[in-house]
């Protein structure tokens, strides 16, 4: 292709222009509610053939480039993207409303994993190769050479959420661990920020062709989800789908996957209200502070985080803690909100809580847009929210509830009754470990990451992390989609059983060319 | 429970006799086609939901086992196992019409596999702990200490096959490796064998009992598959699937997990029919010991086998191959099916090959039990084979299909065209290794396992074995059902964001207690 000087509104079919459908979308202002230029041409079904065919012609070659190239395409591609960055800063900061620092500060984040999964290529300890060596002594058989390495699935899809336009969007999270994994992809861009994903998707077609790699290694699709989502999730190319957003698109993914001739699995990361757990000692100590911290974690980004903490236990009685989360929670502003159609399910979303029985206890300002709600505090007992399904549920958006329990009994008993989660944070002191380590086990089955004083917005990318956990905080809590232990979604087994030394991969030679961590007839080497 | 001296009829339940829905089975000699004794009891739905409360109830202590606690339970039913190997082995073969040596050698695999795993658990590797420590003076923001490790998914349900009554059933492979990863098993056992599955299941409540452990740990139920199994599978408790069997059971597991209000993985081993390429240099060479070795493979253990191969590729002309096959298969004798039922689909399967078209090119002789039928050969083009999925479709017993094919192009396009397979082999001499190459990737695609030279019957179990494919050789390729690698597929990664040290798990303690392999910092140490 040639280079992109700036936005198309066209999609990038393996390095090609992608020709439009008559359909088209343009971004909006959240702010403003003004449209934005350009145009973004929705593409045909044939087009995602055409991306989805290119991706598996591509993969042969993409999966068995070197650990230095594919490390130096994921570094040429954060190059690629630093290069744009005051053009992707600028566009993502109108098409999401988000404050420009937040989007400089998910820049950095973006990039900083892009090199950060170029370094774990290198390590290749991902590839998780294993050798046992023949036997032929062995009694009553010989034992043959069988030789292990991990390759990639194959072309994975990908949808982003509106929330990330950058860390999880077209250059994001699931983008390149799927790229460090050895996989295809092929984006279907997010309808709230094209633009953004127009920019960003072009670096990666820059360090496609500066790479020399087939084109087929990257497409962005501009399309309706239902439409050209469905196809791409459905088509026969594609051997794994990653998504992050709402449950009633993670679940229409997932049954498309499920559905197919050939099933594949679904990465989809959907929803969790993430209980915040605080303990007798935590509930006697400086309640201004305590309330603080909550609610700027509770009213960061305007709640769209899906770490938003937005179910808080208390001990009752707590002792004026309640009324000081209430105090700090109507001093707050609405910020603007993604889009009119979050923003409206907000309000759809608070509602549901009252009709479920929560109190309002206090309601903060409505911010100078129209698209920027006042944030909310509601309150109930534990035992509501162990009685009601509808308490249990997150509210995207600054809503918060405030529980409180009787006992440790019932707080252990509410915290089982919950659906899976993405976090869940235990408040405390000295004087409260005791009572934390009964909840620990519990916690540790209804969450991925378990945090102590702490609130649960702001994700480390590191390799430790885990940002997944049982249904529906994502459709598969074996992974995570944050952290370099991501590229193992997007990777599969292979052995070789009594196989010539010249038909080897490189990984599983016996000289070890690649310097890769193995385990040899079973021990661990380095 | 007190220990059972013999056969009960009885399903354990937690370490309790289940009491009968009134239903039952027996056992069938498949030789005789005689009825055995005892009856064996089908469980009701209660016993269904007792058995997975009660793995449920025990998770958390069982998972919480240290790694010597938990190695050592492990072997601890290995030698129970070896304690009854005498009534295992001759039940065993009373139940499933083989060999007593195969039963024996199956009863060595099976022990030898559980003390495996007691290996890797007292390694610890497959905790995959990272650690990456707090940098509080990083800018802008601190960062957070954060320590993963994997813990165990909860309680797994097994339903093992007909055709490996012990290193698949009631003590085998998925029970072995969900019991190593930390989680509760509740096995269905087949209706072809329960006897021996009573008396290997009655090994581990012994071992549950001596060890000190809840009884929720294991359980083993007789029932119909359509109720029990399915009630099993649907039930809250239960956090994964695993299945070894025919792809119509391996796909109903799958609709009922993925409908679940909390969906789960599913671990379904099911039809492969492990394409065996031979190339030129390879078909020119020894014929007839080809023919032997080949047949020898085809006919082992009545052909029904996983890894059975049965689809042989040509060149043609063959110069005499498929005339020394057809003679080869010409003198086998027909040995005794699993079950009637088997016999019957193996009847079907042959018709349906040749009405796909594909020529019966030898049969051999029917053994003297009425359900021990004839090995059969056809013939077809590769042709033919790409063309019909019908010829691409797994018969399980012994049959073969030989198709010769006109160029490496059109057999790279039949290869393509393939079905996912658990394995693949690729005949050949030092002058077809140019062309192998060209088909390494293409079956590295397929299969889990690529052979050279050799046969894939046999499955070793090591560290580096993939027991495992594509769809549908099984529902996720990601794994493998044989070798240590196994244990994954029952574990998810949790992480600790800045815990008080005394509310960690030992296994990312600063001090490394278990001693176990980890990555600080993104380092692997050893």
């Amino acid at each position: 292709m040639t280079a992109r000087a700036g936005l198309t509104g066209r999609s990038i079919i393996a390095g090609w222009d992608g020709a439009g459908s008559g359909e088209s979308v343009r971004a909006v202002d959240p702010a403003s509610g003004q449209e934005l230029n350009p145009e973004f041409e929705f593409v045909t079904e044939a087009a995602v053939d055409a991306a989805a065919v290119a991706a598996g012609a591509a993969f042969d070659v993409y999966r068995e480039t070197s650990p230095a190239e594919r490390a130096g395409f994921l570094e040429r591609i954060a190059a690629e993207l630093d290069d744009r960055r005051e053009a992707i800063v600028d566009r993502a900061c109108l098409e999401s409303g988000l404050p420009r620092a937040r989007i400089e500060g998910e820049h950095g984040r973006t990039t900083g994993q892009i090199r950060l999964f170029a370094r774990e290529v290198r390590l290749g300890s991902h590839q998780g190769v294993r050798i046992d060596e023949a036997q032929p002594d062995r009694a009553p058989l010989p034992a043959p050479d069988v030789r292990q390495r991990h390759i990639g699935v194959g072309p994975v899809a990908v949808f982003g959420p509106s929330n990330f336009p950058l860390a999880f969007s077209a250059t994001g999270g699931d983008v390149a661990s799927a790229l460090a994994a050895g996989c295809p992809v092929i984006v279907k861009a997010h309808n709230a920020h094209p633009g953004t994903a127009e920019l960003a998707g072009s670096a990666v077609a820059a360090a496609v062709e500066a790479c020399g790699l087939p084109g087929g290694v990257y497409s962005l699709l501009f399309g309706a989800g239902r439409v050209v989502g469905q196809a791409l999730a459905a088509h026969p190319a594609i051997k794994a789908v990653a998504f992050t957003g709402s449950q009633a698109g993670g679940t229409a993914l997932m049954a498309t996957a499920a559905a197919r001739p050939e099933p594949v699995p679904v990465y989809a990361e959907m929803s969790s209200i993430n209980p915040q757990v605080v303990l007798a000692g935590a509930a006697a100590g400086d309640l201004e502070a305590f309330a603080a911290a909550y609610v700027g974690s509770l009213t960061l980004g305007a709640g769209q985080f899906c770490t938003n903490p937005g179910l808080l236990f208390v001990p009752a009685p707590a002792g004026g803690l309640v009324e000081a989360i209430a105090a700090a929670v109507a001093e707050q502003t609405g910020q603007v909100m993604l889009t009119a159609g979050i923003r409206e399910s907000y309000h759809e979303g608070l509602a549901r809580l009252e009709a479920a029985g929560a109190d309002r206890g206090a309601t903060g300002s409505d911010g100078e847009s129209a698209n920027a709600p006042a944030p909310v505090l509601f309150t109930a007992t534990a035992a509501q929210v162990l009685e009601s399904p509808d308490l249990q549920e997150e509210v995207f958006g600054s809503a918060g509830l405030v529980a409180s329990y009787e006992s440790m009994d019932e707080l252990r008993a509410v915290l089982e009754a919950l659906p899976g989660q993405l976090t869940a944070s235990i408040h405390m002191t000295e004087s409260d470990h005791a009572a934390a380590a009964g909840l620990v086990p519990v916690l540790e089955r209804k969450a991925g990451r378990l945090i102590a004083n702490g609130w649960p917005t702001g994700v480390e990318v590191n390799h430790a992390m885990v940002h997944g956990g049982p249904f529906p905080a994502t459709s598969d809590p074996r992974s995570t989609s944050v952290g370099t232990l991501a590229i193992r979604r997007f990777q599969r087994p292979v052995c070789y059983q009594n196989f010539p030394p010249d038909l080897l991969p490189d990984a599983v030679r016996d000289a070890n060319p690649l310097s890769l961590a193995r385990r040899l007839n079973g021990e661990p080497q380095l």
